[in-house]
């Protein structure tokens, strides 16, 4: 997508040199646009872990760089698959939450045990990199086709008025390589010139919404408001939200959907109100080892201090002010569970289903059981 | 309530001048202890709309000395009834959602009407204002003894394990004159010797939860926990929570819920997960004249600031950092209303009721159509 009028991706290979790739570092948006250029697959496991790269794409597209910077380190080393094992333990760690980065690693593993020279091993840990991102723009590239066709049918009902949706955290443009997953109905939509209006949560404790969903809408010229996380419900109850549309870090295949804190009073609230509550995701972030998201997916905690502080600018300066007591203790859950029943739908790179076994299945009968 | 050991009230006269009221700056908290001098009726409705002072309670015993303060006054100038009709109007507009400022202000009205000579006016304005502060103290404290029946009932069924309580924004001591209506159970409870804990959800934008109630349960030695708004479900979903209880700044006769925005969500959270959900109030808080809360009761929107900056303390320094882009509109909704089924009761001064019109009424007959 475009920032300040220049074609972006969020991750990508540094031109000119292949051992390096280069990102987006989204700590510092939307106050400066930093560029970071990673040389290591530590470095890529601290900028997953300490989030210079966060969201479920781009997670997943990270780490497919870091097994690719790992081989280039391996081949130097005694032991290639020592050092790969190390590697991907490593990164495995960084977000416990995010299937994508499990599903990247893997993907990368099979490709690499597929070639029999440390060299080829190298050649083809790049050629799957590339793939993954660019299949995952691909991919939020037709999430926007099948979102927009569902926007298209509630702006037939409101004769011109704005269609208000509502997003919360950031599964935009730069939680994924391009697109977005919730967003790519929304850019599809203004760019076909449907009118419309997007409620931004702010989504605390990182304020990925205020930050980075409405700065890349900001860029993309579409209309939006920043409210509370709290503001949601008072929306829906008083008829100003027509459609919520979330990302995911991890759905099972049943269709329980893991995603940022908050998202469940979001499908509580929608589902009182009779909000359609749609989940958009690749196929990536689908869970099909997973049957109860309640039970079985991990949930990251994080530390104390981002819910005690809160980060941002005064002066030209990022900093994090303090918020509560220094005394008063504090928890900090990254995710919540939206069991299936609460969602309307699953828009995917395939096409729109329910949120069941049977429906998702239909769409990827590959993944029968 | 105790602050650093001494006992406090939020607002009091200055001992040894009686056209002297005494309050605590609540914007400083949880930073700085600062007691503010108020002189006018004009300092007095600023210190209410920018919310020096807050909470239900409070702007009512804030309006009763505001009232007394313009009595003062207005037996200096030449028309005593024009300058309180000023001060009327002046301290009516500072918080159209509160229902405890009509609620005082009226009731010195019919107080002053009844009095002749001005001298005597001024008087009963101050006895009424004493009064008012005394009744809402004893009300809350009568609130806590009907709330911890209901937390010991709670209590008996989780054999000595902590009960957990959550609670929204600051319906405390701070937001009253002592004791506070949905921590006067909390304080109760704690002082009789049940395990108890708090979560505290920090009540974005303002910050009442972390600020406010976390420190007033830390300096009263409660065990608390502070979460964002957003991980009220998550724990609900969990059953981390056993009971939630909130404040109201104005609740309908029939039993409609206003109070702080998110108040909405956790209703809705605490429905689908068996938790009870409990509002705690004295009756000033109740609207007697209002049948349906949600289209009737006026939902104050505060300034976009608020929503786009985080105030905190860096360095010794109180500042406001920006947390979205400087681009971005943003709306501020101060409350939302939670409908009458989603509440499971009313602790009341004269004890527990369900949120219905004729449950309402048999606790308060007096108020009969």
């Amino acid at each position: 997508m475009k920032v300040g009028g220049k074609h972006f991706r969020t991750i990508w290979r540094k031109p000119d040199d292949e051992r390096v790739v280069q990102l987006i570092d989204q700590r510092f948006l939307p106050h400066d646009f930093v560029i970071e250029e990673v040389c290591s697959v530590e470095e890529m496991a601290t900028a997953i872990r300490e989030m210079h790269v966060r969201g479920a794409g781009l997670i997943g597209a990270s780490a497919g760089y870091g097994m690719y910077l790992a081989a280039l380190e391996a081949v130097r080393r005694d032991s290639f698959d020592e050092h790969m094992a190390r590697a991907v333990a490593q990164l495995r760690a960084t977000r416990p939450t995010a299937v994508n980065l499990s599903w990247a690693i893997d993907r990368q593993l099979q490709s690499i045990a597929a070639e029999r020279t440390a060299d080829e091993k190298v050649a083809i840990a790049l050629r799957t990199a590339d793939l993954i991102a660019d299949e995952d723009a691909e991919h939020c590239g037709m999430i926007g086709q099948h979102g927009l066709a569902l926007i298209r049918q509630i702006a037939e009902t409101k004769r011109n008025k704005p269609i208000n949706v509502l997003t919360h955290c950031n599964a935009g443009w730069l939680a994924f390589v391009d697109y977005g997953s919730a967003t790519a109905p929304i850019y599809a939509a203004q760019d076909s010139g449907l009118p419309l209006h997007v409620w931004v949560t702010e989504t605390r404790p990182r304020n990925q919404g205020s930050k980075l969903t409405a700065w890349e809408l900001g860029q993309h010229g579409v209309s939006h408001t920043v409210i509370a996380d709290s503001a949601a419900g008072h929306l829906m109850q008083r008829g100003e939200v027509d459609l919520v549309i979330v990302g995911t870090d991890r759905t099972t295949y049943t269709g329980d959907v893991a995603n940022k804190i908050g998202t469940y009073l979001k499908a509580l609230a929608a589902k009182a109100n009779d909000v359609p509550f749609y989940v958009a995701l690749p196929s990536s972030s689908i869970d099909w080892k997973m049957r109860d998201g309640l039970k079985e997916i991990p949930i990251e905690e994080r530390g104390a201090e981002e819910v005690k502080n809160a980060d941002g600018w005064f002066d030209g300066q990022q900093i994090a002010v303090r918020i509560a007591p220094d005394e008063s203790p504090a928890a900090n859950y990254g995710f919540d569970v939206t069991p299936r029943e609460l969602v309307t739908g699953l828009i995917t790179e395939r096409g729109v289903c329910e949120a069941n076994e049977k429906s998702i299945r239909s769409l990827f009968p590959e993944h029968a059981p």
